[in-house]
């Protein structure tokens, strides 16, 4: 089985000379940070991806944690692990510093998660999920609830979860019953919730529990939610943990993938109600979610880069090694010299590139407007985040699907066979689309509120930018002006694709329901095809002027090409479907399915 | 989890109505079948296919065949249900009568088996298998094998493996090591088989085994290959099973699916070669797997259809049953009333029709082939099938990958959950593409042999009977003005992707291997939107005149639409894909992957 290999070259690439990092810190004065720190501290991560968490990725599949009387039991080796990750400080990389953290940009911690969602996404989960219940917590939890967790939580000697799902309440979190009855200080919490990544572990002595619920006086719908700390063991006046809280893991999902991550049915209060505190103001707890969702949404997206790019390393491994048919000596060839094994490994890689490119800047696009102090700007950034999340979380993950598919069709029959490693990645990957917030939720939200409820401005403006890039591209060289060909045609077909449902939508109720996971794709290959193209640009005037490593930004303008000439033009189906509109699609009555 | 139901109403309209089995028989004079016997035994095969084999489906999964001392053990259940399979003489169905066969049309078999191989497919593969067996031995096998070994296949009673791959011969079977050495009137069989399917079990009282092997003195690469059939017990003189042959299976493969179809290593000849029979000439052995290899390839294809209908039925009755988010009233509501969910149904349907019209057309051209007497028109059906073969096993596996994805969507969370059942079609489908040759050969066959070694006559016949539909495509009607518009721009692409490789594959040796999977691919989709508008017009007609279920006819004009609508314009994208040629996928270096 091939070991992971740190993408390092690529990751620079888009960190320092693609999103330009340094004239990032430059201009908001972060002088503490720079693109020599930055690849120091990937180099690190590498390191510990690489070395301890890659190699506990295939007996987290194959020996999932378990559910005994005392709780639940992660992975073996798991344990050990995490105490490195913690006590190599990763938690805590873009945490504010007030509770212990390093206050990086978040495109730093984005390209570090990336690593251990790469190495290991199973384990990868549980500081995801971590991270969640600091920025709710860092956002909106009162002083003493920040002082009382936020530390233990930044330094991950606790990790969080966040309790959202229960069995009648799963993209539409209105339907949530579980309850919370106040009593003094605290409240009391009953319920069941279903789907809790890392609900329960060993790893750490204590466990917080971010849980939405609902007050008995509370009004109907989403405006009835509050958001709770229920902590695993309530903590003793010096803050340590004491007294088990009354709450359980009662049972564990057999999953498709991701065994190392236990997927909990949490239940509260099967013995009076277990003890929370509330977050906030009541009945605020959806827009406390949200605050947090544009980060949950990127990093899931993240993870589809992650798995993508683990899944073609792998297939270039085998591809290099396996020998089939013979070339033009009659001796035996490595299948990679053979035109639709190419093909394959260039489509992975290319998608791997873009993903990359688009996760990192909409992740960047959230140090721009944490840093801007001018207030129009600030809302500028704000609206490209809410904008782009959408589509990373929903893009990416799609296409993890196909470059993982991908991966196990290299393999041949080796691909079936569970041993050789790649069918795993295409398990994993198989909850991309699904979890916080399935495809189908990103693009109603994509073309719903980012985009109708404002009368189209977000996709104009990033249309807009997109158009300057069309124009920098140099027509005189041939690939650019293969990639500008590409962009332009993709660009039209966007344009054309917000001109119709700015215009259906007035008209038919079902339209933007219908077309809205076409259009979602739709911007995301253009998106990639925008990164990939000045990733392009970038790559050429660094050959012309010499810097940089020239065989890797060689290659980087190969891939951009073939992004542009394979990927980019399936916009075209893509309109065409939206096109289409509702009709067919809602012609048909229930029972005729 | 949701039961099969026999999809008995669209296989009656394509048999019946879309490809006129009535009309065929008369033709060609084929008294004893009709329309009538062929809806008789549709429906008595649904009943085996519901009631015994589906019900299986899942303890095979859950409890996969496993390898004893006494030889691989299959499921629990399975023995018995075979024994039904049997004794209703299932798989006699299309076998000539001489052997015990019914000599029904190909087509009618081809439907039943869809009943199998949706109902279980690990299940299906056994008897598919035998198929094979039986094909190379009525083709190939000299009177006495026939004698010996045709009446037992034909009806079950002994089941039929073919053993080719190995581990350093996979896709090219050139490298075949497996030896056979001449002894008196059989040859000593030594070597190792890997991936064979159903490769040993307790089901019946033997199996016959088609091995390819190497003589001495056999010329090297293909033409030095033979073919023999090695049973597992060798035949006493009453053509009995008795002595144990030297063969046996010594691993089962650990697979992502089809746990319940023991994929096993054979070894052969460990204690001094295990007796075979030489089917037909020495070192014609490939030719021979090349006869059989359009029925076997169409068999898969087939899996693709059969396993797309279930994933569709699964997900159909979850989306009925689950409610989730609220309707104008306020009232919770099924998830079938989404937009987003309905297009994903609607796309795992039109999918699925257009896929059953395909593989049913092509498993149709066999049996015009077969009963044609002028020479030239059964040549010409003849390369129909041969045109067809490589689309139905290509194009189909790959939609079944997207239609059994997608059936793991509808059901959001719960489907990445094993016990809801829709992750085992989205893990059974993941070998339709790789086994039988795949996707990328199926390419090659298509783009080469297929097409440019007989300087695409074949394709440019199909374009043209496909520009007859187009024709026929009333104008006056919206729905078959829309579809005549989606198939004349597809067709349009279909003809610039047929002049580009005609052109570019003389000049240029990577651009048909690289292009291959692009074109196959668009040939797929077209071939799809082909049946559908035909369909369409059938509906249509059947409607105006006022025969047949106008609620299904009606359903079958939408499914037709959105179908055209969209999933037959990615025919553009894939154009420009083919059109930018092998460049940027062979730029690369091996080392700079």
């Amino acid at each position: 089985m091939s070991e992971y290999r740190h993408p390092y070259r690529d990751m620079q690439f888009v960190i320092n000379e693609l999103l330009g990092l340094d004239q990032f810190c430059q201009r908001f004065d972060i002088e503490e940070v720079n693109s020599e720190l930055a690849n120091a501290i990937l180099e690190e991560a590498g390191k510990l991806g690489e070395t301890v968490l890659a190699p506990l990725n295939r007996s987290g599949d194959e020996q999932g944690a378990t559910l005994t009387e005392q709780g639940v039991q992660q992975t073996a080796g798991f344990a050990e692990a995490y105490q490195q990750y913690v006590e190599s400080g990763w938690g805590s990389l873009t945490a504010r510093a007030e509770f212990g953290g390093q206050q990086l940009p978040n495109l730093l911690g984005t390209a570090v998660n990336e690593v251990w969602q790469s190495a290991n996404m199973a384990f990868g989960l549980c500081p995801m999920l971590g991270q969640g219940a600091i920025e709710s917590l860092t956002h909106h939890g009162s002083d003493e609830l920040q002082l009382l967790f936020l530390p233990k939580l930044v330094s991950g000697e606790w990790t969080g979860t966040m309790n959202l799902t229960e069995p009648g309440a799963g993209s539409d979190l209105a339907a949530i019953k579980t309850r919370a009855v106040r009593e003094g200080d605290h409240y009391r919490i009953t319920g069941q919730k279903i789907f809790i990544t890392w609900g329960d572990h060993q790893m750490t002595d204590n466990i917080v529990h971010l849980v939405l619920a609902r007050l008995p006086d509370a009004p109907a719908g989403v405006k009835g939610i509050s958001l709770f700390v229920v902590p695993k063991f309530l903590l003793d006046s010096d803050g340590n943990p004491s007294e088990a809280n009354d709450l359980k893991a009662v049972s564990l999902e057999h999953k498709l993938g991701i065994h190392g991550s236990p997927t909990c049915v949490m239940s509260f209060g099967d013995d009076g109600g277990a003890i929370g505190y509330l977050v906030g103001q009541e009945n605020k707890g959806l827009a406390y979610m949200f605050t947090m969702m544009n980060h949950a949404r990127q990093a899931v997206g993240l993870q589809g880069v992650a798995i993508s790019e683990r899944a073609y390393q792998h297939a270039v491994d085998y591809a290099k090694e396996r020998l089939q048919g013979t070339g033009a000596d009659g001796a035996q060839v490595p299948i990679i010299r053979h035109p639709d094994v190419r093909r394959m490994l260039m489509q992975m890689r290319a998608s791997t590139e873009a993903m990359r490119a688009v996760a990192y800047l909409a992740s960047m696009e959230i140090d721009r407007a944490n840093h801007c102090s001018d207030a129009e700007q600030r809302l500028q950034h704000q609206g490209r985040v809410e904008l782009l999340t959408p589509i990373v979380k929903g893009w990416l993950t799609e296409m993890a699907q196909e470059v993982t598919s991908l991966g196990v069709q290299v393999h041949g029959g080796m691909g079936f066979i569970e041993e050789t490693g790649a069918a795993q990645y295409f398990r994993d990957a198989r909850i991309l689309p699904i979890y916080e917030g399935t495809t189908g939720i990103q693009a109603l939200d994509l073309v719903g509120r980012k985009n109708l409820f404002n009368g189209g401005q977000l996709v104009a403006s990033l249309l807009n930018e997109m158009e300057q890039t069309l124009t920098d591209l140099d027509s005189t060289n041939e690939t650019t002006e293969v990639i500008a060909a590409a962009l332009r045609s993709a660009l039209r077909d966007a344009n054309e694709a917000q001109d119709w449902l700015l215009e259906a939508a007035s008209k038919d109720e079902a339209a933007a329901g219908s077309v809205a996971v076409n259009f979602m794709m739709l911007f995301g290959y253009l998106s990639g095809g925008w990164m990939m193209a000045r990733s392009a640009l970038q790559a050429q005037a660094m050959l012309e002027t010499g810097s940089g490593d020239a065989e890797f930004l060689q290659a980087k303008l190969v891939t951009a090409r073939f992004y542009c000439e394979q990927l980019l033009p399936r916009t075209a189906g893509l309109l065409s479907a939206i096109r289409s509109g509702s009709d067919s699609t809602m012609a048909l009555d229930d029972d005729q399915f």
